[in-house]
């Protein structure tokens, strides 16, 4: 377990105990709670969980205890084990109103939920590791191409109408913590990105916010000494 | 366009005009988001979207600007269209807090969101139409059966600790709006349901329940003549 140092606290949360991320370096889901964490300076530990060590860590029986989907990530906070990158935002907002990962227009928030939606159920579930095994060696890169070039054409029209300076306006949001990760696994599998330059504008403007860079995959406690893509 | 008229309107919304909600009779996506809007009581319009005639209605150029992702379903509300039904339900609770889809407790919430998330990203992305084509014909079935158990085999996990009468508690959530249309999908590819006796329980509790009952497929404008699995 490793202490995530990067970012100091300000939680005013219900409890003092520091929470523990079980994540993995790569993981776009884990990456995307980092950064809300991050985003919210709320300190906590990382008990790392190999997707690939021994089979996969995530399907032990012990960490099954933790999270039944058998994936990552799960956050032990206020006494409470959550899983579900999205519900898991959802209760740091709640609980941690301090710098807000959605807008405070209705209309906004429905925007910043429907980038969430493309990305977390449109693109990642289809191009997840335990997917691509079951598509298997041969066909995975054309599978997740496929997905991810078919979510980001739909996530660069809505961004056409929503983005300012991030997904949704000049704030960012529970959108901006999705988008970079997608971006991250998008170029792991060599989508031609040029055809989003919304997408490719907002990804490097975050990519120097000290949030986004501590939740980076190569700022992991469990990144391998020498990381691709980085 | 037919209009829904099995429930009453209470709906103290911004907007006077009754919204548009395209459809398509059986796709699970849609079904969420007519519940939700039949919970509580606001009253729509349906327009049909065919996932099959014509090679699917939701690739044309007119439904394409409507939903970039090609898929159903869209909500036209407040001036607004809004897609992604899970970020459709949370700006009906936003808007409509009339009998509320998310409990006050902010854990129950979180369980609420755990629930949706294993079903609409973790299981109706791998077995909806357009993973199913992609995938064939001969491995379909098997394929949509292996990510429906794995994510049922969760859920039911979940369920052992958040449910009452219903997902989380005694109070109808989204977790249940989400639910019950996903174990309609789970016997369309006959999956065996024995293992989940709390999903089977809360599945048959809301058969009953006018909201879910004017939501099913069998009852909807654009249901073929005979249906299967009424």
């Amino acid at each position: 377990m490793s202490t995530n140092t990067v970012l100091s606290s300000s939680s005013p949360a219900a409890s003092d105990e520091k929470p523990i991320l079980y994540s993995y370096w790569r993981s776009s889901c884990s990456w995307r709670v980092r950064i809300a964490l991050n985003l919210k300076e709320i300190p906590y530990d990382i008990k790392p969980i190999s997707l690939i060590k021994s089979g996969g860590e995530q399907h032990c029986n012990e960490y099954r205890e933790v999270n039944p989907m058998e994936q990552v990530p799960a956050l032990q906070i206020d006494g409470h084990t959550l899983i579900e990158s999205l519900a898991i935002m959802h209760y740091l907002e709640e609980t941690r109103p301090q710098r807000p990962l959605l807008p405070q227009d209705v209309h906004k928030r429905a925007k910043v939920r429907e980038i969430c939606e493309i990305i977390c159920s449109g693109i990642q579930p289809l191009q997840n590791l335990i997917v691509l095994i079951h598509v298997g060696e041969e066909k995975k890169k054309e599978w997740a191409q496929h997905w991810i070039t078919r979510g980001f054409r739909a996530a660069e029209k809505v961004l056409s109408t929503s983005a300012g300076k991030y997904c949704v306006g000049d704030e960012i949001s529970m959108a901006d913590c999705c988008l970079v990760p997608q971006v991250f696994n998008a170029r792991r599998f060599h989508v031609d990105l040029r055809p989003y330059p919304i997408i490719l504008r907002i990804d490097r403007e975050l990519e120097s916010n000290p949030a986004f860079r501590a939740a980076h995959p190569s700022n992991q406690p469990d990144c391998p000494p020498e990381l691709p893509n980085k």
